[in-house]
C-alpha cells in the first residue's frame, strides 16, 4: 500500500538532541546535551547599534526581497577573511549565504544525491548532517575517525571500491568527538581526492574557536578536485539569526546550489545579513573571538580536570583543542543509553552516541558539551555523571 | 554515464523571474515584472521600536538557538487571528513557522512526494511552487483556472482517474492571474476532497489584501480530508525577514513537517520572529493593512484604466479583486516572449506566461504587477507596453 508520505521522510528520524532538549528543559537538570554557545558571548549592544545604524542609513531596502546569492558586502567580507586567513583567492561569487550551515547540508544533498547514491561520513558524524542527508535517500558509507582524522588506510580501501558522491567532514574540533585532522591527514586527503569527483565537504562551524595549537589549512586546499567549505556566524556572533555560508570555487556546483536555494526559500533573511555585516565592519571580530575562546577554554579545562578527578580510570575522553564538545568512551560493556537514564535521575544530561552513527552504532559512547555551563556547574555535573557511571559499573559487576 | 548532479536539480530550472529581475535592474526600465511589495508600506519605525524593546526585555535569549516549531507567542498570535477571521479553533500546535512560505512548499514536497508521484496544479500556477515541487520529481497534472477558480468538471474528471498526492492552489488573487475562487467553487472543492488523501494546499500570501468584495473561507473548511494553509508576513509587514507559516490540524502531516524543518535549517530566524511578534502586539495590523490596500487599489485602478485606454480591444486582462497581479491574454497568434523583446527595447518589462505552466504553456499570456510603481509610472509603462503590442500586431498583419 502506498503511504501518504514520501519514503525520504519515513526514513528520516527526528533529531535526538532536539527531543532530549525538551526533556532537559527542567531547570534542576545540568545539561551537557545541547550544543549551545554561551549567551554571555553574544555581542548584543554592538548588534543593536548596528541595527539602528542600518535602518538609518539603508532605510526600506533592508526590509525588501533580496538576491538569492546573499548580501554582496557580507560575501565580500567572508571572502576577504578566507583570503587573509589562508592566502587563497576567494571571491564573493564563490560564496552563497544560507539559513545557517544546516541549510547548506540540505542544499548539497539535494543537488548531488540520487536515491541510493553512496555518501561517505566520518564515524561518528554530526547527527544534523546524517538527518539532513537522509532526506536525499543515500546509502551511507563510514570511515573510522582517529585522533588525527579519518583512518587513511580505510579511506584508500573505500575509494578503491566505491565512488561516493560526497565525503562530509568536520575537520576542526569535530561534532561530536572534538577531534581535529592533522596536517598530514589533510595533505593525504587532498591528494587522494585530486582525481575524484567525490565532493569534499568541510563543515567548519568551530574552526575559529581554537584554544591551542595552530590553525591548519583545509584538506580542499591540497589538491582535492571538488572542494566545498561551510561556515557560520552561529558560534562567533549569534546562532538565532541563522546566517551561514557555502564557499566553493567550483562554478558548476555553485550554479546548482543557487537554483536549489531559490527553490528552498528564495533567499536568507536579508535584514539579518545586513545587520551582521554592519556588526563585522564596525567591531573587532578577532578580539570578540579571543573573549569567547578564553571563556570556553576555562570551561573545557574545568570539565577535563573534573573528569580526571571523578570518572573511573577505564573511561576515555578526547582532549579537544577547540570547539564545544568532548567525546566519552565508556568500557565496552556499558551502554550510554542505560547511563542516560541513571544520569537523568541524578539531574545531569548528555547525548548518547547512537544518533551520531549512520549505520552500526557504538553503544558505549556519548557527547558532552562544555560551552553553556559555568565552571562550578560543570564540576557538579561531572560529579553527578561520575556517580551514575559508578552505579552502572556496580550493576554490571553484580 | 552518471552525472555529478542529482536528477532533481538537472530537471529544475532557475527562476525565470529572478533572471528577468537582473535584466531589469537598469533604471530606465519601468518594471511590472517583479512581485515586490511597495517599500513605502514597510512599518520601519514601528519595527525598529519593537527591536529595541525586545532587546531590552528579552536580552540574550532572542540571539540563541530556538525551537524548530517557531516562537510560541507568534504561533499563538497567528492562531488567534485565524480563529477570529474564520471562527475556527486553530491552536498554536497547528502552526509551524517557516523561512517564508516558499520554504513551506519545499517542506511539503519533501514529506509528500516520491519520484513520479502525481501532483495537481492550477493552470497557470505560481512559478516558485513549480520550481520548488520539481525538486521532489513529481509528475505534474494541471487543471484550467477559470474566473471562479479551477474548472470543476475537469477537476472531477481528474479525480476519477488520478489520486494526486497534493493539489497546490492560490485561492485568493492568484499569482499569476489575480483570479479568486468563488464561494461555490470552494464548497465544491472541499466536498470533492472529503474522502480523498490528496493534501489540499491553500497558499494565501495575498488574502488580507482584498480591495473589494468579501473575505471567503478556505476550501479546506468545507470538509476536505487533508487541508494545509500557508501564510506569510511578506506582503503585510516585511518580506526581507522571511517569516511565513504552515497551518494544519492534521497531526501526522505536522509531525513530518517538523522533522523536515529540523533537517532543512533547524529553525527559522528567531530574532526576526520575536521582532515581528512584538510589532504585531504593539501596533494595529488591520489599520496598517488598510493603508496598504488603499495604496494598491489606486495603483491597480490606474493600471486597469490605462489598459482600457491604450491596449487594443483584442487584448484581455483579469480584474483582480486584490493582491498584486493582473494577467494579460494577447490574441492567440501573438507570443509574449516576442513582445518581451519589443517591450524591453521600449524600456518596459513584464513576465511572459511560460514559467507559470508546468506542462504545456500558453504562449500568448503574461503577468503584470502594479504594487511597486506609482500611478504616473504605471500609466507611462502601460502606454509603452501598448505601443509594443501594436508593433507586434503590425508585424503579424504585414
Amino acid at each position: 500500500m502506498s503511504s501518504l508520505f514520501s519514503n525520504r521522510i519515513l526514513n528520516t528520524k527526528k533529531s535526538f538532541i532536539r527531543e532530549i532538549l525538551k526533556v532537559t528543559s527542567n531547570k534542576e537538570i545540568i545539561s551537557f546535551a545541547g550544543g549551545l554557545p554561551n549567551p554571555i558571548s553574544f555581542p548584543i549592544e554592538a548588534l543593536e547599534a548596528s541595527i539602528h545604524r542600518i535602518i538609518q542609513t539603508q532605510g526600506t531596502s533592508i526590509f525588501q526581497y533580496a538576491t538569492t546569492e546573499g548580501y554582496l558586502p557580507l560575501r565580500e567580507y567572508i571572502a576577504k577573511r578566507y583570503t587573509k586567513r589562508f592566502g587563497l583567492d576567494i571571491k564573493p561569487e564563490h560564496l552563497l549565504i544560507t539559513s545557517g550551515s544546516q541549510q547548506a547540508l540540505d542544499l548539497l544533498g539535494k543537488i548531488l544525491i540520487n536515491e541510493g547514491d553512496e555518501v561517505l561520513l566520518e564515524k561518528p558524524s554530526y547527527l544534523g548532517a546524517i538527518q539532513s542527508l537522509c532526506m536525499s535517500e543515500p546509502t551511507f558509507l563510514e570511515v573510522n575517525l582517529t585522533p588525527s582524522g579519518p583512518d587513511l588506510k580505510a579511506l584508500e580501501e573505500i575509494f578503491t571500491h566505491h565512488a561516493p558522491k560526497l565525503f562530509y567532514t568536520v575537520p576542526n574540533f569535530q561534532n561530536p568527538t572534538g577531534l581535529t585532522y592533522s596536517l598530514e591527514t589533510r595533505k593525504a586527503l587532498g591528494k587522494l581526492l585530486h582525481d575524484k569527483d567525490t565532493v569534499l565537504i568541510e563543515d567548519d562551524p568551530y574552526g575559529e574557536l581554537r584554544f591551542m595549537g595552530e590553525d591548519l589549512p583545509y584538506s580542499g586546499f591540497f589538491g582535492a578536485k571538488r572542494s566545498v567549505l561551510l561556515g557560520s556566524f552561529s558560534k562567533i556572533v549569534t546562532p538565532g539569526m541563522r546566517i551561514g555560508w557555502i564557499c566553493t570555487q567550483d562554478e558548476e556546483i555553485m550554479d546548482k546550489l543557487i537554483t536549489a536555494k531559490q527553490a528552498a526559500d528564495l533567499h536568507t533573511n536579508y535584514f539579518s545579513q545586513v545587520a551582521i555585516h554592519d556588526y563585522l565592519i564596525h567591531n573587532d571580530l578577532d578580539a570578540h573571538i579571543q573573549t569567547i575562546k578564553a571563556l570556553y577554554l576555562k570551561q573545557r579545562n574545568t570539565m577535563l580536570d573534573s573528569i580526571k578527578e571523578y570518572f573511573p580510570a577505564n573511561v576515555e575522553v578526547t582532549e579537544a583543542e577547540g570547539g564545544m564538545f568532548l567525546w566519552v568512551t565508556l568500557p565496552a560493556y556499558m551502554s550510554a543509553l542505560e547511563l542516560f537514564d541513571l544520569a537523568s535521575k541524578a539531574n545531569v544530561a548528555f547525548v548518547p552516541g547512537e544518533p551520531f552513527y549512520a549505520n552500526d552504532m557504538q553503544p558505549n559512547t556519548l557527547r558532552i558539551n562544555y560551552t553553556n555551563s559555568d565552571p562550578a556547574t560543570i564540576r557538579e555535573g561531572i560529579k553527578r555523571l561520575a556517580t551514575a557511571i559508578y552505579t552502572l559499573e556496580t550493576k554490571h559487576t553484580l
